[in-house]
């Protein structure tokens, strides 16, 4: 069977945008290693299109599962040798896990972080959370730092389980950070710290879904989300982030992974930035790294999946490219209240 | 003077987009060092803009230079501290440079190189030549093999005075590298190793301002190019390289700095990509690192360094993103003859 039969095997099921290269992808992740959660997160191919192709393998006899690790047959290594796909060396940086900075500097700061947030409410499925590792958000925190986007600056977190404005709000050199979440306890929980640490931290209860209050229109220097992954959901995000920022010259940032978003709707994504006004300076591929959350077995891929196994403790494999962008041309944005379902889109795989 | 002022009194003078950031990432760098060539590193801003800035600030009393060093005054730093600017920790990743990959796993052949390489030929100013570090070459090699696009592949090099076209071709897991190149120098260099060392690497003379011949197009999976930074140079190059691709899922590969382009042309970059069917999967920050060349004296903007003094032996100052773009839809790329100066507009500095 050719990739182009795949193709056309897989297109009706699937129902989202892909290539014959996501085919290989999916195939290379396997060469890499046999297992599910570390195969995930190696392939950069959609979960849906990733777990029913590996799926059909596995009816076509090219992949069997052994004691819960996804192994190759000798007719699946003859389609990665017919498609001259080879395993690929790791080439990881031992040192910034591929980050590209090193945040040491901040470890201090980490480590009391770690301390404060340890009663941190847990991630809620019907808000799509799910929250970053340490090391992402003291990444994230040194990265917005080093582009010159932190200190002095007044910085809109738009939606915050990953902590990330507190973070922000402990280098004590951004001159306020304002948090919005629509969950009530992440708000409590952080205004809770703020004021007992006198952290330049404000932290108020808000649904994106509504527009974005006066008072925070142009208001602020830098804008920072993890957005949902839905198409719809994205754009509520960014679009009051473009919304909340002063004009040229202000930057933004979000994640957007691979799992959940097809190269198609990353295309969408930017052709969307640049209409607003906005240009994409940095993407940072696997710079954001989340925690395993409690409702995994309950999001909708898990039905997907090939092996019905919860990773290991502490093995992280979803994540996510960190964009930069920032303003060249201030653009009237709307600012109007969004109705219906915005978490959702036939990509989405976690909800 | 307010940052608004220093806009309105620059504006006419250096004729290219930028934005009170910019005026904000120029005082940041001499925050952070005193030596110009680094400063012009660590800017993130077009050379232009940023030495008419630093010499409006000498003759406004703001910048000396003392023996040959970049050193704000106290009126200086009162502005700096008016705009709340604060020196930038460095947060660099000291085994990776800030590339976020390890290469290690290819030193060996990395140092084959340098020896293969000893008399390669020097860059060329009418070609707007001037070539990367070891670390960078091999850096990009790792990348593409890491990324999926090398082994196994069809790879075309539009350009290659960096010689990356080897380097690839090294690896032995390439299917084929083609290099083309207006140099006859270049093409012959390669040539002659390729031979020696049995490489799967064909070197031809083109100029690319020529259409792309037939028996070039739609017969690879990755091109690779270092384009010159004039957009309508940049279109040349990355045109002809998407013309190359055989299609949905393959990839390209390119460099833009800060130092010749600001954020308008890295914008209208962006949006040239979207419209010909790619998007951007990748931008790695200080990925190039270019080794000096010898006609530094005579590049431009030399007349407008506020220090004429060249940089110190090894002292790598001229740096480049690299972008990763992959096709999500085959368009329609027109492969026409290109007339004029294709090197040149107003913010290129070093030509």
């Amino acid at each position: 069977m050719s990739l182009q039969e795949w193709m056309e095997e897989l297109k009706g099921e699937v129902q989202i945008p892909f290539t014959k290269r996501d085919l290989e992808r999916a195939l290379l992740a396997l060469l890499r290693t046999d297992n599910l959660w570390d195969a995930l997160r190696l392939s950069n191919v959609p979960m849906k299109l990733l777990c029913h192709f590996w799926n059909r393998l596995i009816q076509k006899g090219m992949l069997k599962i052994e004691e819960g690790k996804l192994r190759l047959t000798e007719q699946g290594k003859k389609l990665c040798e017919e498609l001259s796909l080879s395993k690929i060396p790791s080439f990881s940086c031992k040192l910034c896990q591929d980050r590209g900075l090193d945040w040491g500097d901040l470890s201090n700061l980490a480590h009391k972080f770690l301390e404060w947030t340890k009663g941190r409410p847990s991630a809620l499925q019907k808000y799509d959370q799910g929250y970053v590792d340490l090391s992402s958000v003291w990444s994230r925190t040194a990265f917005l730092w080093k582009q010159g986007d932190l200190a002095g600056k007044e910085i809109f977190v738009l939606g915050d389980d990953d902590l990330s404005s507190l973070s922000f709000a402990m280098t004590k050199v951004v001159k306020k950070v304002v948090v919005i979440d629509i969950d009530e306890r992440l708000i409590h929980f952080l205004r809770q710290i703020a004021e007992r640490e006198k952290l330049p931290l404000e932290a108020e209860v808000h649904d994106l879904r509504e527009p974005l209050p006066e008072k925070w229109i142009g208001a602020f220097d830098t804008f920072f989300c993890d957005p949902t992954e839905s198409l719809p959901g994205f754009k509520a995000f960014v679009e009051r982030g473009l919304l909340s920022l002063k004009g040229e010259g202000c930057a933004g940032y979000f994640g957007l992974t691979r799992l959940e978003s097809s190269l198609s709707k990353w295309a969408k994504v930017q052709k969307f930035l640049l209409e607003k006004g906005a240009v994409i300076t940095h993407i940072l591929e696997y710079f954001n790294e989340y925690e395993n959350w409690e409702y995994l077995q309950k999001m909708r891929s898990w039905d997907w999946l090939p092996v019905k196994e919860a990773p290991s403790r502490g093995q992280l494999w979803y994540t996510s490219s960190l964009f930069r962008i920032e303003v060249v041309e201030k653009k009237e944005i709307e600012n109007r209240k969004l109705e219906g379902n915005i978490f959702d889109d036939l990509e989405v795989a976690t909800t």
